[in-house]
């Protein structure tokens, strides 16, 4: 799959709370929730600190980011993005990435994060490999 | 971790729908959203058919279970809970958990599964290792 369609572009720009599902040594799964955003055709969140998901994706880049809508399909179905992806991450920019998403999830008047000189962090830029869900971009469900 | 606390078991039965992340034979994650409710100790969802998560299930049973509440901490960070557990597979009483489970995510009216005759499916059934999140049940976050 190359880029993002506008559907699922706009799906993923409106503010929804995202779960990032990596991996950990073990194999086992590591679930935190974040904000996300899209840069050119990469989904992008920040990170102030090195955390276990950082780490993670560092070792081992497979990724799903998976959201829920709040919409319903024609048939009754609660609406959901998965996306499966590659993560690569690249140091700073994690305060103004993060201020630009409090904006959207927090509100417009919102200073985030609420601390003097945040440390740079890092960003995770995620490319596209495969949607699924239930919803218009997966017409068929998971 | 022995049992659930009653802080937890009200998230899990409070009718948020649920990440559902499991591992692929490539060690990649499987996620799709259920929905989920306590029986016992154990955290259960039902399928009517033998979806890659119940194949996946069957084959390592170490599964993540997330979801968002809806709440914000103290300091305004979205509210969520991730549980670690290892499942296991049951065979029959989809249907009818199903039905119990759509009284609360549908509604109480509502008939689910919509069809006659419903396969009897199987139950997953996972039992909790550790909670994490953001909320009072993991108070220094993710």
């Amino acid at each position: 799959m190359s880029g993002i369609s506008d559907e699922v572009r706009a799906v993923l720009e409106a503010g929804h709370l995202a779960h990032l599902t990596t991996l950990n040594t073990d194999g086992s799964a590591q679930v935190t929730v974040v904000w996300i955003g899209v840069e050119g055709d990469d989904i992008v969140c920040g990170h102030l600190g090195e955390h276990r998901k950082v780490r993670n994706m560092r070792r081992d880049p497979r990724v799903v980011v998976s959201l829920v809508t709040g919409g319903r399909n024609p048939i009754g179905l609660d609406e959901y993005l998965v996306v499966h992806g590659r993560a690569r991450i690249t140091d700073g920019g994690a305060p103004e990435l993060l201020q630009r998403l409090a904006a959207v999830y927090l509100g417009p008047d919102v200073t985030f994060p609420p601390m003097d000189n945040p440390p740079a962090g890092v960003v995770t830029r995620i490319a596209v490999d495969r949607v699924g869900g239930v919803g218009p971009w997966a017409p068929l469900g998971a």
